[in-house]
């Protein structure tokens, strides 16, 4: 399929090498220029502003840093709404806001093009493996357009509703849950470790028994270690994910309270100096709580 | 071996009849003696006071209802303590706080008698199918005698240390643990129905990914189904495990503020008239406070 | 003085009527022009833009409903800063953000005009008896020569800092407080209703005692009585001034646990149609939550 | 009046001093002996045993540490409740349960005595002043005979009830709302101070207008001074009473999450060395938190 990409940072360059390695054409788009090299290197057209990548393209897909830079890459100047060609489809697969993707829903819907949302669950490396988890909403005919393209980045699709903004409340309430892990696990291992009690077999038992999930696994092993390094995952990217689940709660009048607790937590760790810490890292407010 | 074992309830007597089947010969004691008739039938030995159990074993397992229960049937009088041999081993199996485990980890050692703190995770359900997770704490020795009656009954055993006390911190924690699992997912579904998104397409990502572990597909589905019938485990139950885990962590100096909030929840769905439904009907009070 | 007054609210209509009782010669603008007319009457002018309020001015005071409001009526097409003369200042006596407060700072400046921040606490009543409060930050001569207007609106004002910006955190941080006495006092009312204590009794003792001030007198005999009619302030303005708290707290890297905590209580007031209620029906959540 | 005195404290000694005064005969028990030669100097009898004191008294007022010296002193062997004779009573002025309050309603009454709660607000300096103030709870002609008492000890004494536990209710409930106001401004101070806005100013304006009471004069000095020195209350007395809060509020299935959320800053000050710290530093929690 003839394809756009824009955005080309650990996440989409990794996403965009598998679509080609799939025998997709892509033109790619980036912000800064020189990381477009490497793509352009495998093969891949480059184009210099994101309107051009979408002129002409069957599907564009977009994997950029927040709401600016949707805003900035489909409804800007020289963007990819004016360009993209009718019955073309637009595929979302950044995290961002249900405010936006419901903007754009309407907004590609005005211009006669598709827009299928598809967030994705999974770290730089699993992109790499093409082993992401997407989350897909739009009409099922395009979800079903698109799915060849999911096919080469991902290991599974799941589609959850017609009306796109629904694949970002999931993708938010996903992240949510995923900070919630984080901080129970946090709060345990601080009770575990003061009273005496091995954490590894602590965590043998969670991640042997009830709690055996990929989840569990990886943020059980950091924080009983009580090590965040290497970064995966930037407490200001874990903030930025908080406040969209919060917002999205806000407008539908949902009160979340362990989100309100653990954007305390980020708070607190940032003040504390662990801004460019992993987002795991919140785990040592409750450790220095417990005195440890 | 010869096995006293005090405690006849839903989940005690499937660890008893588990125990016949695998060939020990058991006494038996409850304090409603009409729950050992059955027992009775299958060839055990009816005691009328836990004393008598006790008399002669090689082991006792104990799986009553709390503190005061263990209390009564291992320090009151006519109980265990007086009466099991020297060299004997105690198996404290229920959920009972870290402080009693502490108080009767000297008890028996005074005796020189064992003691072997081993609490199990899993429903009445898991009970009867041997399937239970168990958490064991003593010394070694101990615990490797105690290992063909722990098979007899569970699925798998995880020695957490020599301390007997640590297993209960490991209980009440991993405990704590479940609460937040199903805290977290009364908000995250009282957002996903708010704004529309059918819960059960948020439930199949969730243990379709990250998230695949038991406990999140059995309580995804009951929230996700806002159906908290046939009651597995009540919400006075709860409280009783949430107490033990709070005063665990006070005792240590460690805020557990999830904890805490998850105590609030069970409060008002006690006072909301919920006290006899599963705790997991606490997601309730996210619903209403959503407006759901 | 010569002031454009821009905004008249029910807040903003007393005021202005009491600086033209206090002998200020009044030009106003506000967006419905019919709330014009009873200052007309008095012998005010009526501008039909901010910006023909603002010429000729030596002072402006806007009294608007939020930030975008603010930035409309000062920073917009036809707005006060283009016109408001070299030497005249701007006092910005509505609740608003710290963040417009600082760019209203620079703003001003540029243009040689001088910037008081002056937020007031009290509610219409107060406003029309000239007895707010006010908390006043700007340079030290400005705020000299603002006190004449003061005088005239308020029954006291506190000079804050020589930085403007330095009176809007008083205000949020001041509107905070009162959040969490209304809080506080919905959670100890339902424990003294619940217990059969005569709610009017533990009133008596608390402003009676320790907590002799206005606020508790206030808000304790509507949480007491549980009748929040009429409405004074509602909900939606003190969700508002809510996030105003957090996002200050948040641009400064400050955890405001209470301050989400009531975030929260708001949200579900909100969703259980509380929306238009006096802010203090938060206290119905604890109600509920009792059981009451 | 014939007065048996049980507990000679900070604030008991001071309290029988007052009564003294005021032309009472004191008979004064005190378990430390060497407390009660201040008393016999005085021209008060010392009591061998808690029984001796009240052996002969119209009235017996105890004021010890906790539930567990009220049991002992009251109810234990030796104790006040089997010397006392019938038609006297008990009047008892120290923080306690709700629990242990209706205990001793009821033993009381078994034997014919009279009952009376009465705690009291104010720190040891109010004690020496006779500036106490008394919330009772009782029968009505068993206050009206106590207060020629309450006036030597106290400036105001608030009947809130006939049933004496009501008493300890508004005294646990008192307690409560001043922990509440500590954290309120120690989140509020965190935020003044990292925006670098005065704290003595942001004090002022608090004082001076809406929280005009002592507990904001109080607490807002030493919160906005950062300085918790001389200790007037101790944290682990502080974590009592907030016991006492839960307690009653837990028995009466009432969620409090305020004071759940203070439960957790005093186990956090606690284990991070300020057990021994009067309770107002829980604000350095909140400091802490934003990297002050």
């Amino acid at each position: 399929m003839k394809v756009g990409f824009l955005g080309l940072g650990n996440m989409g360059s990794a996403m965009a090498r598998n679509l080609m390695k799939a025998g997709h054409a892509l033109t790619v788009y980036n912000k800064t220029q020189s990381r477009t090299e490497e793509l352009a290197a495998l093969g891949a057209t480059v184009a210099r502003t994101p309107g051009l990548a979408a002129a002409g393209a069957e599907a564009i897909i977009t994997m950029v840093a927040d709401d600016a830079a949707v805003e900035s890459v489909v409804l800007g100047p020289n963007a990819a709404l004016d360009s993209l060609p009718a019955g073309a489809v637009h595929i979302a697969m950044s995290t961002m806001s249900v405010a936006i993707a419901r903007r754009l829903t309407e907004a590609h819907r005005a211009k006669r093009q598709h827009f299928v949302s598809a967030p994705v669950f999974g770290r730089p490396d699993a992109a790499e493996a093409a082993k992401l988890v997407i989350a897909a909403a739009g009409p099922t005919d395009q979800i079903a357009r698109c799915q060849p393209l999911f096919d080469a980045m991902g290991q599974k699709t799941f589609v959850v509703g017609e009306d796109p903004p629904a694949a970002n409340v999931v993708k938010v309430t996903g992240n949510f849950l995923i900070t919630v892990v984080i901080e129970s696990l946090a709060e345990s291992f601080a009770l575990i470790r003061k009273t005496g009690v091995d954490p590894n077999k602590f965590l043998d038992v969670l991640i042997g028994s009830l709690f055996n999930a990929p989840i569990y696994r990886t943020y059980g092993a950091m924080v009983a270690a009580d090590n965040f390094e290497p970064v995966g995952f930037r407490m200001a990217l874990g903030m930025k994910d908080n406040r969209l689940a919060l917002a999205a709660a806000e407008d539908a009048a949902v009160p979340l309270p362990l989100a309100s607790l653990i954007r305390d937590r980020m708070l607190a760790a940032t003040a504390m100096g662990m801004g460019e810490a992993d987002w795991a890292a919140i785990a040592r407010i409750s450790f220095k709580e417990a005195g440890l």
